[in-house]
């Protein structure tokens, strides 16, 4: 193995190479507790696409596997390590390579932050819609290797939906361009969308060149608090039916609301007897917002109270209160969050199947997730230093993803499958699905070079 | 081969398997005049997945290759039978299975025509975007092949973007379900996209899930006459620039007006001097989409003639013109249309290209296409009779994407490689693309059995 550190060493210079325990334990895993991981050989720091093909040439002639990943906020255990690999973290591949404002697209390399992408392409007056919760510090490169949602997504689809093109380091260590710079193009097939979400098995993904749209307006806000998730769902159904497009609808019950508003030390307004709140924003600009947010009103006629706003900072203010929930619910306890996605009429249901399973295991678990596209996060409320709650919270989390599944839904939304959701990922899509996920990852990485094991295994 | 025969007419009953010759010249080709074709063994018409089964079953044990087809409404000649093959016509799948109008999706048979899905589920407030030109006969089944597009595309995107799941069956005869239901979904690698324009070398669509929107409001038109193609490509860029997001943006040149002109018997009203003619429409509906058009007017300012309406039947009319162009160019001779998508900022340089093209081969070339993704269609004049000018038009239709890849763009937007653009791939994606292309093939199709020789060779 000394060999091969001095070859990486080569590849990437000494700074680029850490091999102490202490140090690389910090790379060895994501933000999904439950995912199992071992110990890096290396944690290795490519600067360009050249270094990432020699780490990658100089691995695959020993077969050492590579777990790429980006800051690891992931939430499946996609990113983590396994036993004797290298760790190649492309955190230092963050160039915004260019942005071309008259054809609305930027390249970037993978270690870009999605805020930072953000941020730069709206001086220009254009926007990179996908905005995972943790975009303020996940890498373009992990939300483009885990098909990252998000907020946005009800109205402007998922990571897949901006990616024009990739530069990817095959197994062998060539690079491989795929897609195009253009609006439209078929030429040949979508090799873009199959690295898209294939969370690190297939290739590194060194390049991206991403499409943007024109910045929407200032978002006006709604929020509609319920008496019962049975009429919050129902009120995602119409507004659903209704042919309304916002730009944003999301839900939290009552544990996420009580929860924010104690961390936040702020009263969101939703009143005692609330058990959902539904907060929609449309991001059409003046009268058309209005009309949208309106007919919604209209629509959430069994709420308790509504209220709307055309005022950026409260919006933001009550944004911020969901974006919160997470990082609320460790008043509680540690957390563990799901990821399940149904058809957008099972909502209600998905909701109460959590109530029930929440009594089971006698653990408190909060829903909070993006009702405009049925995708929700109910997450455990847990202590991980308790054996006992560390099994109920795990027997939770597949009974979540199994109502999921029963409702006609999916076992990931946008977290990925990971190392967690392994024979999941095998139950939703059935053995002939299993197959040929095999043959197109033995066709392009034969030697299982890149995070074995991970989604599935060979 | 006759036990074949007698399998073929077990599988799908005798009507279902034609093998005279006669009849089966009809379903050897479809549009593309360029591409070549062989003689089918037999053309079998399943009526279901089970059917289709057994047919690949059958084929495969024979080593007969199978090449799916549609309505034949194509223009790379994808669904061109090769020599003693088995030409599978899903044209009688075409049920449209259901319309679930609360989760905003159809499933579909790949036999429904375009047109009959869009009038379906019109009824229930939805809109299934994708209009390639010949949506009145085209099927679903081949829009999902070739991965079409059409003029909504400015505004919706091509075909992938509202399919949310398949159902394949492989070279073994097995099914494959990929995809979802669900709005969102990442579990596993993205099978639906990988499938969708792969022309068919796959394997065979059975049956798909489309996502629906709603239906948008009555659309307003704008009309814009320019004396040049550069300041009509000008207009295009500054209109991008702006973020302005039309739900329609074609230009004609010159020679597509005059065509069309002819043809239907009217005025387009562009005027003597007009080169270029821009149409748009917006259908964000009322104040917004006269609020639209109103900056593309002001946006405009070098056309000689700009004229904006609200009437539905006159807005209609207008790209009645645009949507006969092809049909018109009869006037002077066959056509051949060429297919190639180019950064929206270098619209005009493609047009002057082909101009010079043109006056080089000595064929008139009319230039009509999707202005607002770049994705022009230069349709080049001739007769087919005439060696000499047979000769010249295959020229033009090569010199016309070499322009385009120069250009940064791609050698086809929407209809595909086919077997008329094999060597174009080739160019445009590069030897390790190549690679990864006819890996994934071997990986799925290992014997070859679907559409060989399409795209690209093994």
């Amino acid at each position: 193995m000394e060999t091969l550190l001095a070859e990486l060493r080569t590849a990437v210079g000494d700074s680029g190479v850490l091999t102490d325990a202490d140090v690389t334990a910090s790379y060895q895993r994501d933000m999904m507790p439950l995912a199992p991981h071992g110990s890096p050989l290396a944690v290795v720091f490519p600067l360009n696409t050249e270094q990432v093909q020699a780490v990658v040439r100089a691995c695959a002639s020993r077969r050492v596997p590579i777990v790429p990943r980006g800051a690891g906020s992931g939430l499946s255990g996609a990113a983590n390590a396994v036993e004797g690999c290298v760790v190649l973290v492309m955190t230092k591949m963050n160039a915004i390579v260019e942005i071309d404002t008259d054809n609305r697209l930027a390249v970037v390399e993978p270690g870009v932050v999605n805020l930072d992408l953000r941020g730069a392409v709206e001086k220009d007056g254009l926007f990179y819609p996908p905005d995972p919760s943790s975009y303020d510090w996940c890498t373009i490169g992990g939300n483009l290797s885990t098909n990252a949602g998000g907020l946005c997504c009800v109205k402007y689809g998922v990571t897949t939906d901006s990616v024009l093109g990739l530069e990817v380091v095959l197994a062998d260590g060539e690079v491989l361009r795929t897609g195009r710079r253009t609006v439209k193009g078929v030429a040949g097939y979508d090799l873009t969308k199959l690295f898209v979400g294939s969370e690190g098995t297939l290739g590194v993904i060194t390049k991206a060149t991403l499409a943007l749209r024109p910045l929407p307006q200032a978002p006006a806000t709604l929020v509609a608090a319920f008496g019962s998730t049975a009429t919050a769902g129902a009120a995602v159904s119409r507004i659903v039916r209704e042919g309304l497009v916002p730009s944003l609808m999301e839900i939290m019950d009552r544990t996420s609301i009580e929860a924010a508003e104690t961390y936040l030390k702020t009263e969101l307004g939703a009143g005692p007897g609330c058990a959902a709140l539904l907060i929609c924003q449309s991001d059409a600009g003046g009268e058309q917002a209005r009309h949208e947010l309106a007919k919604i009103e209209e629509i959430c006629l069994e709420a308790d109270l509504v209220y709307s706003t055309t005022d950026v900072n409260e919006g933001r203010d009550l944004l911020t209160a969901r974006r919160a929930v997470l990082t609320a619910l460790e008043i509680y306890g540690s957390w563990l969050t799901d990821d399940v996605c149904v058809p957008r009429t099972r909502i209600a249901e998905l909701i109460q199947g959590c109530e029930d399973i929440s009594k089971e295991v006698g653990l408190k678990i909060a829903v909070v997730g993006h009702a405009g596209d049925g995708n929700m996060h109910p997450t455990i409320v847990y202590d991980p230093a308790d054996a006992d709650q560390f099994a109920r919270a795990q027997k939770a989390f597949d009974d979540i993803l199994a109502v999921g599944l029963a409702l006609g839904g999916t076992v990931t939304g946008e977290h990925g499958i990971g190392k967690i959701k392994r024979e999941w990922l095998a139950k939703e899509i059935g053995p002939v699905g299993l197959r040929v996920h095999r043959e197109i990852k033995r066709a392009l990485d034969p030697e299982n070079l890149f995070n074995p094991g991970s989604m599935f295994g060979l």
